[in-house]
């Protein structure tokens, strides 16, 4: 037998039932289910059935038709690598309905594991320049738009003063614009910006596609300039995401972007919670922003959710930095003062269709962005 | 501009609402939200306003309190990418509560662009050399054995006549079982046990792990003789599994586990239906065989749900090679009969625990397990 530590990470469940006697049932089969996977009365040595499954911590009613269970499981259960954590979090689980991830509680010897975000909040600031003020986050859209016709939205969009330039996520390798081409002249469209305006503003491609080709795309991305990609950890999987973040070669500014994620956030009774999935996972996978949609926007976080999603983009989690918080989905200017008071100075505004609405004149446009988050800056 | 084939693929969505006028409204704002992302009003160009962006093919009420609109998007938006499509499919819109993609029709130009299944059926009959019944599966486990505790396990089933022998998807490097070590015992377990039964029984190893360890892992199987790997695409990202599939020097048999896959499934109004992420997309995605808890284990899919992904796996879908549909989760033998008549002659049972419970001999139980496949035998 290998021989334990005794150290033990907690997820806390919210479990869709009214009674006790059931609750204490299923967190028991989440013990086993989540670990061995296998009948408790056959377990084959005592250290496994003692140690190694999950462990009921504690359990307690969670007003109608809910109880909370908080179970612990071994840190040797992960064995150092993030989609196994991810599977002991909520693997098989995910196929019962009812059941949702609430928070994870994890000792630094597991968050050790992980490196994080590299830049993180200061680490992406120093990038860009800007110290005092919430960052302006916009995407270069629509598809079917050429790679030049798009980096001349780039273009202007620096110009008028926006931080983040990202790919709109649909942007992939298609023939309207393919990668590298895009990748190239929007990347180049920045740097002509910033040499007039003296900022460092930033593109980030959305280098979302086939697995051979990640890292290749994120160093074309390097090599020409971009200084940060966009990827989906929902399509590429998590770890790539944490695989490119760890690359000192790459060293670039991570945005993550959530589609495809959508079904562990949109049930109150199933998935894991905005904090924990878009706050907590989201830092441990590398990323240095997290975009999701704002509350009020065309999609269906709340307040309270979105306010969980940038507490836990800062609470302290061992060694891991704190990471930016970018509502996006829907946002308009007319909102930003009202997100400002509620985000405080570290947050990104991600802001699309708004701008382009906004007058004929997108660098116009984006120099009102600017104003609007400038005026009172926090 | 780049000039559009005119084909395009259709998706069918579940849209949870009563009114016609809202139901019409959200498929609009689908067809822009899952391509161009874009105020429709100020779309730069007509075709992209005209073409590019989805259509309406149909909307229809679908009972009480839904419609189910079929929007139809250019090939050409996919870019012959698979996380792209999947990103068309569901990408932002996952986001919204109330949708869910039911199933795809795509043409084969579209279909082409994927190779699928390596093997599918025929090729994993011909690897196993069997042809005239349903297939054996099992996994070994519990994580907290020895590599050599668990070879010997694999031994025993081998002996007892199981066709395939998958590590449990919750053994990924841990340090009682290092995914080296376990793999190359494991793998020399069948092989010793074939040696004496004269069939050609497989292991697969669980290769879920580090981004850019993947390939090396299964690289390890091949080399160690293990004929196939387990993959939870959730975890690694379904692209991940379809670039193992598609490699030649790999040409390993593929089994997919639905490990953190649940919230797409365990909700009738989100997500994506049994049928189309199960059948439609793992065969796209390349599994050789797909992994799911069957109806009355432990589970909650259905007996009409299980029935819709054996059908996707076996429907005609352009060149696509059918596929097996895998039936688990706390599957027990007494079932067998029972699930012959229903699956047919292609099906692989999963069965883990129930093998162990039958009695203490793991060889015998097997034995026995084979004789319940075989009594009767399609």
């Amino acid at each position: 037998m290998t021989t334990l530590s005794g150290e033990r990470f907690q997820v806390a469940y919210r479990l869709a039932t009214t009674s006790l006697g059931a609750a204490r049932a299923w967190t028991r089969a989440i013990c086993l289910e989540q670990t061995v996977e296998f009948p408790a009365d056959l377990l084959p040595a005592d250290w496994i059935a003692q140690e190694l499954v999950g462990r009921e911590e504690s359990l307690t009613p969670a007003g109608e038709g809910a109880f909370i269970a908080t179970v612990s499981y071994p840190i040797e259960t992960v064995g150092g690598e993030l989609p196994q954590l991810l599977n002991v979090l909520l693997g098989n689980i995910s196929l019962q309905p009812g059941v949702r991830a609430l928070r994870m509680d994890a000792p630094e010897s597991l968050l050790n594991a992980f490196r994080g975000p590299r830049l993180g909040c200061g680490g992406l600031r120093a990038l860009l320049g800007v110290w005092d003020r919430p960052l302006l986050f916009t995407a270069v859209k629509p598809m079917g738009l050429s790679a030049s016709e798009l980096a001349d939205r780039v273009y202007q969009m620096a110009l008028g003063g926006v931080d983040v330039i990202k790919d709109d996520h649909g942007l992939a390798n298609q023939a309207f614009a393919p990668y590298r081409e895009r990748v190239a002249r929007c990347a180049e469209a920045v740097q002509k910006a910033n040499r007039l305006t003296g900022a460092q503003a930033l593109y980030a491609p959305n280098i979302t596609g086939p697995f051979d080709q990640l890292r290749e795309r994120a160093q074309w991305a390097k090599s020409m300039g971009a200084g940060g990609i966009l990827i989906c950890p929902a399509l590429s999987g998590f770890d790539a995401m944490r695989a490119l973040a760890d690359d000192d070669a790459l060293s670039l500014a991570i945005f993550s972007h959530p589609a495809f994620l959508g079904n562990f956030l949109t049930s109150a009774e199933s998935g894991i919670a905005h904090g924990a999935l878009l706050g907590q996972i989201m830092r441990l996978a590398g990323a240095d922003a997290v975009v999701y949609p704002n509350f009020g926007g065309r999609f269906s976080f709340t307040r309270a959710q979105c306010e969980e999603i940038a507490r836990e983009a800062a609470a302290p989690m061992g060694a891991l930095k704190p990471i930016f918080p970018c509502p996006g989905g829907g946002m308009t200017l007319d909102r930003i003062p009202e997100l400002k008071a509620m985000y405080g100075r570290d947050v990104m505004f991600l802001v699309g269709g708004d701008i382009v609405r906004h007058s004929p004149d997108l660098t116009a446009n984006c120099r009102y962005f600017r104003s609007v988050v400038e005026s009172g800056a926090l």
